[in-house]
């Protein structure tokens, strides 16, 4: 993946509600720096509280790249966005797209990429040749979140210890291995997207050696328990090495994302194959907290359910976004700690 | 894969010796009725013993496609090959190659398949739209072959328990997953090759609903414990849906093929884990027996070291290919039974 230039003109488009400008919200959330304006088009009904721009404005503002942050219906690139498209790259903007539908396949904004020498981003598949995994041990420290299912939030559990090793002065680096995590920031893999051979070495190439005190906060992907998605899950474990795991878990599922017929497994069982797995590649790596999603539990309901699984874990245990990624940093502080002594 | 028309006239070039046609050596050992004669250049040292055939006569003995079936050094298409190639096309046959030299990138060959109204087939290079998992229970049976490491014998495994359940009159598909494989019986997914998100879709794919007494015998791939691969090892373990698994070994190795910094699992523990993680998709699976590539071992050596394996194992163990595929059979009817009591 050729790295995005920053900062961003976060283009809203036609969205009809906030929820389909889920990139968009990421990049402010995790990356207001990025976040220098919006550019909505009539009838949006998505708003992000930024600056509305033109897009000379957002140029003189110094946006290098509008970044499409909103998922439309069928992922196409509709007639009306095609306009807006074009006259960005015209008045020298790159474009950024996670879509299915590739901005690459679009004759009209290729040739428009070309003549204004502009670069087209299409986050959705692999733009780096990745090698084979070859094991190696890597310097540096890696926290990879571990699911429970797809979709449980490993990419927040990620940004969240990122946020708080950052704040707490460690260095750290979100590695995102999505198009989402990708888009907001800039760099890392579509690993849904690589071919077979090279996923575990897609991660090896995304968390390379690095100071022995940096942490590499590997956004998780599927679930080894869903068995549509458990070879890629598989992939960032060992091409990941990680000294560190995170299980990340939602409790109002009634069945697998995608599979009703598939229960979702413990936390516990999860932990349990995880680590196993990992310490092929890293005989030193732990399971140091568990992350749980309780967007859907009133605030008493979720403190009860991490106060449970602590006890039946006897790991700490939080929701990062709602009360804060500190138990687990502490956690991952605590590694480092035993590792010096 | 588009299905490959048999029968073949196997190609052997300029092969310096008869280890570099292990394709062709393959299809003569495992379809032998798909191998009516063999195409050697000036300077071949290979020779599987087959009829040598001009182009013309292959035509006439009723081949439909010319396998190269062998890998020469950097897998490029020669121009010395070429001039045959080209002139196998004009004859009326189809070319089937896994060589990474893809046939397609080469203009002339795919002009001439064009004017002649041939196929090019590279079995290297997926050609169908594989779906994501369902994970939907399907009828019929499925073995697969499971290694504690890489190149341990997985394919011949497979192929020696189809060739034992046919001559017991039992219905039995061997399923090819590399390219070797999928030259031989001239279909299969080329799982190196496949997109991430669909490689358990491919195996779904490979291995469809089938007659409750059928039972497809799939090709293994990597291994659970070969960082760089483990992934695609998953996908087949969850797409497959296996009702028993053979754990396959070579008992020469002193590390991991490629990664010198990596041991061998025990069979046990490849057995454990392999077992644990297809009851996710099976809860039925089980582990039904042992396959050791002893090849590089004395007869008595051999028998000994499958005598010791199967007292710590309490399960058949075989090299199917020296000794016979009959203890893995038996131990596949024996699960039939218990099945239908």
């Amino acid at each position: 993946m050729a790295l995005i230039e920053t900062p961003y003109l976060l283009f809203l488009g036609d969205a009809p509600d906030s929820l389909a400008a889920k990139v968009a919200q990421g990049i402010k959330d995790w990356r207001p720096e990025f976040a220098v304006g919006q550019f909505r088009m009539d009838g949006c009904k998505a708003d992000m509280g930024l600056t509305d721009m033109t897009l000379d404005e957002a140029v003189a503002a110094g946006c290098k790249t509008l970044v499409i942050g909103v998922a439309n219906r069928g992922g196409v690139i509709s007639a009306a966005w095609k306009e807006v498209l074009i006259k960005a790259l015209e008045a020298g903007m790159d474009l950024a797209s996670g879509l299915h539908n590739l901005l690459r396949e679009e004759a009209d904004l290729v040739a428009a990429a070309e003549k204004h020498g502009r670069q087209l981003h299409d986050v959705r598949i692999p733009s780096v040749k990745y090698p084979i995994a070859n094991g190696e041990k890597r310097r540096g420290k890696r926290m990879l979140a571990v699911g429970t299912d797809c979709s449980v939030g490993k990419m927040y559990t990620a940004l969240c210890v990122e946020k708080e090793m950052r704040e707490r002065g460690m260095k750290a680096s979100f590695r995102a291995t999505g198009q989402t995590g990708i888009l907001i920031t800039g760099d890392g893999v579509p690993l849904d997207a690589v071919i077979a051979d090279f996923m575990a070495g897609s991660i090896e190439y995304l968390t390379p050696d690095n100071d022995d005190d940096h942490w590499d906060l590997i956004e998780g992907q599927g679930s080894l328990f869903h068995v549509s998605y458990s070879g890629v899950t598989m992939a960032l474990i060992h091409g990941g090495q990680p000294d560190a795991l995170v299980i990340c878990h939602e409790p109002t599922r009634a069945h697998m994302r995608g599979l009703p017929g598939y229960q979702l497994p413990s936390i516990q069982a999860v932990a349990d194959l995880a680590l196993q797995l990992a310490q092929v590649a890293n005989s030193d790596c732990k399971v140091v907290g568990v992350s749980v999603n309780t967007k859907d539990m009133p605030e008493a309901e979720a403190k009860a359910y991490l106060a449970k699984v602590e006890a039946e874990m006897g790991l700490p245990a939080t929701d990062p976004f709602r009360f804060g990624a500190g138990p687990l940093v502490d956690a991952l502080e605590a590694l480092d700690a035993v590792a010096a002594e």
